[in-house]
């Protein structure tokens, strides 16, 4: 049986991995939001982001908590030190589709996303899901080996990155200034969603290897 | 006197400060770099961001290997906790300069900066300037007061930040697609750049104070 010490350890655990899942609903949910031009999806995004911060705060508080009563050390104070630092990504990971929910509310009942461009976005939107699926796997299960499959992703979402650029410059964008201010801004949201995501999922090797050689692989 | 321990922890802070330096220096550059199309400026940013990420790392090495030698506790590990978090934003302050940089490089000989555009790129660049300043002063004296001034500057550079959306979406705009692309990006770099000092300072004042309860002012 673990001690209460280790209860609140694994519990910090549980709520790191309960922000993955609501970090996921809301990218999810963002990107319908954008493609459908669905105001009241847009809304619930932007209003649910408060949930995560929520946890986030009460995941910082206990942390410092945790720091003040039991003075951790060694592999649990790194452990506590890098959840802190998850924590973090992932709460800007909730802005970021917050972002991307309040510029379809903008644009509404306009779509911001011109038809040339609704595939990519779409991908875009289906590999944030992917990536911080998991994520929030890693996390539960301290798995290496799925740490490091997030690279892969995370290059695909750079190529639609650069894919969106082009569409964007190419002669025969029809659409003009605004909606490429749109289109640019949303894919600069999905892309630094996703390199969050694989921040966190370095953490996890930090965590289970205690080295950082493997950065190098991640980035 | 100070014992060794406490000597390292006051050498973190010197070190959090020289990259408060590092990054003033990176900003201010690429704006000139990007407003004079200076090529040379503009790789000196980008060669020089390694500097930013080597001081990191060693601040980061530096707190793991104090948490498992000295075993901190209370006020100490917290001040350690939240130098890495300082650490991180500052290090994240560094790429966004060298975001910055990449514009003026990739559209050398040409300038990425319209005519229209310069006066509030300019100001943007002087607010990054004064506000990392500020922050810098804020970890070196620990000066609460200051820290929360900064919350002006940032809300200056939000009003530039709308400003510069208004000039692009101006119907007189006459530069096309890619300029704007450029503008909408580097715009998003400066504010950003401006966050993440006010988060700088938000964490001074949580070492002197304790409390998170100012977060609302300076949000």
């Amino acid at each position: 049986m673990r001690d209460a010490y280790h209860e609140e350890l694994d519990a910090l655990t549980d709520r790191l991995v309960e922000m993955t899942r609501l970090v996921r609903s809301a990218i999810s949910r963002a990107t319908t939001a954008l493609l459908d031009s669905d105001l009241q999806l847009a809304e619930s995004v932007i209003s649910h982001d408060e949930e995560v911060d929520r946890i986030f705060a009460e995941i910082e508080a206990s942390i410092f908590d945790l720091m003040a009563r039991q003075q951790p050390v060694a592999v649990d104070l790194r452990t506590i030190v890098v959840a802190l630092r998850m924590g973090t990504d992932l709460e800007r990971m909730g802005d970021l589709a917050e972002h991307v929910a309040k510029v379809a509310r903008l644009r509404h009942p306009d779509s911001a996303i011109p038809p040339e461009i609704r595939s990519t976005i779409l991908e875009m939107g289906q590999i944030a899901e992917r990536l911080i699926t998991k994520t929030g796997s890693c996390i539960a299960s301290r798995d290496v080996e799925s740490a490091l499959e997030l690279e892969a992703d995370d290059d695909a979402m750079d190529r639609l990155h650069r894919r969106l650029f082009k569409i964007l410059m190419a002669d025969d964008w029809k659409y003009g200034v605004e909606p490429a201010i749109d289109v640019t801004l949303i894919g600069r949201y999905y892309e630094r969603y996703a390199d969050h995501a694989v921040r966190v999922a370095q953490d996890v090797v930090y965590l289970v290897t205690g080295s950082r050689t493997q950065d190098a692989d991640l980035r």
